[in-house]
């Protein structure tokens, strides 16, 4: 039997999630998010994150950073972010389609992190154009990051400085934001707001939800208008939006959401364990949320495929695999997998 | 206790679709549309079809439509349509975004439709500004229509007729094509590539499913490969898009699409008679499909309000109000209905 | 030999404004706007308007109204312009190019222009959709109109009230604004900026320019950089802006505009006198400036072609024909015309 | 007195074309490229590049250079081109306008340049993400390049060969072409269609005109139609395109462009012999064409401008200015620029 490490994406609903949208299955509701389940999303959040938050739900984590991130910049105006942002890399072309044209640039650092310094350079760097050239616009951080490391709070909180200073907006990408929380064991305010990010994408379908993110603004709640009109004309206001917020609801309620994400987080940390102790594969990154990344030969890797075990070939990396964790993992599963790589040693 | 009789798009989803759901919640699955359930579909859609047909799901009947739409035209290019089209009216601009600035251009015809002589009109009323104008692309037809009637199959023919004649592609706003087809008691084929239609939105949404559409080429798979990257780029390509394909496969087994439908049609066949022998209310329009157009006093309406029945007064107009009836209306409802109709008369 | 009356567009520049070009081309001068002409442009549009101007120059009138409109309308904004308005017809989608997808409404009225009520009626025909519609954003009005005629300032006046009162910006497409001075015999201010028009298109390569055209912008500074960022990335930011700016200055020096406009305005004047007595010909249009609408029948808008008479059929329109006339068009040739129109009937 | 070696951009109009122009303004003339002179210009380009050539002039570099690559760009497909590529750096975001989103993908090489190993390098980096990935769509080279260096004809060839084989499209930014062929002596054809190149943007106006440019087609008449279209709903169909028609023409004609390029040419070729010979200030990159690249102190740039030489400071290089010399610099220039290069040490 197939053991499927590939990403927490390919993961089921959290059976709290699915008894959710049983229950909000009842009668008729108002359409296009004026249902009683929607109106509730605003102060359950703010309530989350401990101040005012304006909260804009759709169904995928592409579109929540491609709105939010057009929300604050001009088609003339460039986003920096880490060289393996999910942005740059895997959307497709989202940011660029919402904003009109707008750049992506890539900033390099160790660890699918970036400092300060790297953004100040890199933003110096790209200056002395004047009309000719984008316009600093936002930077966007990710949380956890494609590493699976976690940025520290007074990390982001130096980024955003720099930021903020430049007067360019602070956007977080927070796919796996539940699990830095769990991995930091902080407030989630303390990575957001407190840090000085304006906006950021919550996102809850990798960890436990069908389709289910949210747009949050913190204390900017006139980007709202903004953020509806993106989400209509990209056509993704459903019109049974109360599924989509009773999912949200359900994943934060009790901390289902921290729940769920540190047992992943466990599990990746055991199977760390296990490639630290391997005698030829290493860990490529640190591993701080529910992402590991080995570091091995081709032949390794083919050896642990062949029994079974699936991950993801990190593209243009033949001695690069990424294995992921998940809600659903089970502890046998991750034990199976421990052994299997020390048998394929 | 309230009746709501304002949209089916504010129904529940059918419980066909909720043990859907549940069935597709087992274990992990590849991601983005490569799971078992979404690989199915092209089968699935052909069988129904009776032709090869290129199945691109989606979540929302905006989506569907704009992307089918910029499949085919340009942003230099129109798209001529009803005047009351979806496509024009209510979907905050997704068509002209998708399609980078085309344009709708907007025809006039009783009843929700137009004939091929509306459309020939209105094309070459456009015409005779060469490259300063834009270039006729594709014609859109929504079956059933926004005023509730049904296109009969040569009417469809006729005007595919003319658009294929001056190299216009043809699109089916198939929001509520399920009623259609149980008003029309034909083939789905009839209605569709055989009558010309190349491209259709086959919603699904309205009618028993959470969040399900599909768009459909009927042989021209070229086209999925742009569709695809529209979806991706707009943030409309899920993680877990086995949820939308398990939604869409249930609803079309076992003709579910169709007895529910026919459901909705007959609760509105029945309300309208009721509105026929109203003294005062009449209806705007035939009642084909499972929508209500009537024609009162301000003063009836604010009546039938006030006991509690909810409709749609329709926009810019004081003196019509839609009534639309679902899957999830019952008959006793529909009863409540007439009645209350009758004695606010 | 043909005599040319089909577009104003088809006249050669004015001798002053070569001359203004021969002598801009001294030396070099700093690039992208920089030059000491460039630079003259506000002061000198400001002292012609009366009140703060802010000029940025460029060379056609489609990228002209397409930047402005662009500046104050969202791409889920809408613009409410004549029917007839070259934005809608002429302009091959630039303004919703530039506007990402905006919508252009048509407004109809008689005579080439729109009233208040016109505006009021259509804005609140568009409303009621909340969410899924477009915003009204703007309106562009035309001055002098597509069909030849001329608002009074009261009339835009009234216009731009609506406007005002409803949030919306206001726009003049005054691609033939010289000729309308020149027939109202007003200040420039009148029916601009102290009428309630907040910018406009200020067109003078089919009055004497070779390509030129100037957005103004009435005491709002703040939009100088967004429509710089726009001209910039349309490619519309010469190198060398000092041949634009030159031909600006000298088509406003001791009012050369208006001079070159009176001329082509009699010559219409001459022409329309001439169809007025003419037993079958009639004017479709009053003829307020430099375009003369003629209809007529099909066979006798032959005989004047094969006569040597250039004038452009009305597109749609077999008994409709334009005649413009431009500072080029000599007395002995409107003479020419107005005896083979008599002689053709 | 100051003297300007700030860019070639500043230089005036070659009298031969203020001739041109003068002989262009003669009576009406058909408007939007239909006039005469508009319709010699595919003859001439053909003839000139000795192959069926598609001519679509606009005003800037920087339209010809978005409009050519959008004709051959996907909104979801990425363009390779030198990390230094105007594209990239100073044209305001103009491709991802004309290309809704398009993304550059810069490629690192020395000297301005990137060989067929560079590209296939950075395509291969960039693969293995599909759906979520851009598509690799084109190719541009810059001729002269960005750093004043040339491409030899197999150089331009073997890149070719690496993007044709990858069904991506191949491209020529030749604002500075006339430098390059006259600096390389060979046919015109050597390094553009008979190298691979599929289209490019034949510049003018640095070299001689007022603002001309072409876009050129090599083979594949087809994309006039796409082309057009563009540069229609960007604004830059001027209605008087004669006058652009005429400087084109004029600039070709008994190889006008290639006596003015080479006397450009020879006066930055004098003034590298003078940076060689300097103690302190050396050459950054070998001088090709008309551009020269000074590495030296900041004080010694700073003694340099007190003596009136205008010249520019590298965007984000305090030791790096560029000097660049034009049809209209006199050798008398060039021998004070000398001077005061040497007297500055």
């Amino acid at each position: 039997m197939e053991l499927n490490f590939r990403s927490d994406n390919e993961s089921p609903a959290a059976p709290a999630i699915m008894a959710a949208l049983a229950e909000a299955n009842q009668g008729t509701a108002w359409a296009y998010a004026e249902d009683p389940l929607s109106e509730r999303l605003d102060r359950a959040f703010s309530d989350l994150f401990d101040t005012p938050t304006t909260v804009v739900p759709v169904t995928t984590g592409t579109v929540a950073n491609s709105i939010a991130l057009a929300c604050v910049t001009p088609p003339w105006g460039s986003i920096f972010c880490h060289r393996n942002a999910h942005i740059v890399n895997d959307e497709g072309g989202a940011p660029e389609f919402f904003g009109h044209g707008l750049r992506l640039v890539p900033v390099d650092g160790p660890e699918g992190k970036f400092t300060a310094d790297d953004l100040e350079r890199d933003i110096s760097a790209n200056e002395g154009h004047g009309i000719h050239a984008y316009v600093p616009s936002a930077v966007s951080l990710t949380q956890s990051t494609e590493s699976g490391t976690v940025y520290q709070p007074e990390e982001i909180s130096s980024v955003c400085t720099i930021a903020t200073e430049r007067g360019m907006a602070t956007h977080l990408d927070g796919a796996r934001f539940g699990n830095a929380i769990a991995a930091l064991a902080c407030h989630p305010a303390d990575v957001s707001w407190k840090a000085g990010i304006q906006m950021m994408s919550f996102g809850a379908s990798k960890n436990g939800c069908l389709a289910a993110e949210a747009i949050l603004f913190f204390n900017c709640p006139d980007l709202r208008e903004t953020a509806e009109r993106h989400r209509k004309r990209s056509g993704h206001l459903l019109s049974k939006m109360r599924y989509v917020a009773a999912q949200l609801l359900a994943y934060i309620e009790d901390d289902l959401w921290l729940k769920l994400a540190a047992h992943a987080n466990q599990q990746a940390a055991r199977f760390s364990e296990a490639v630290a102790q391997h005698p030829e594969a290493s860990l490529e990154y640190p591993v701080h949320a529910n992402e590991v990344f080995v570091k091995w030969t081709a032949g390794g890797f083919s050896r642990l495929e062949k029994v079974g075990i699936q991950f993801l070939a990190w593209p243009g990396r033949d001695d690069l695999a990424r294995f992921v964790f998940s809600h659903c993992t089970t502890v046998e599963e991750t034990e199976t997998l421990c052994v299997r790589l020390a048998e394929s040693g």
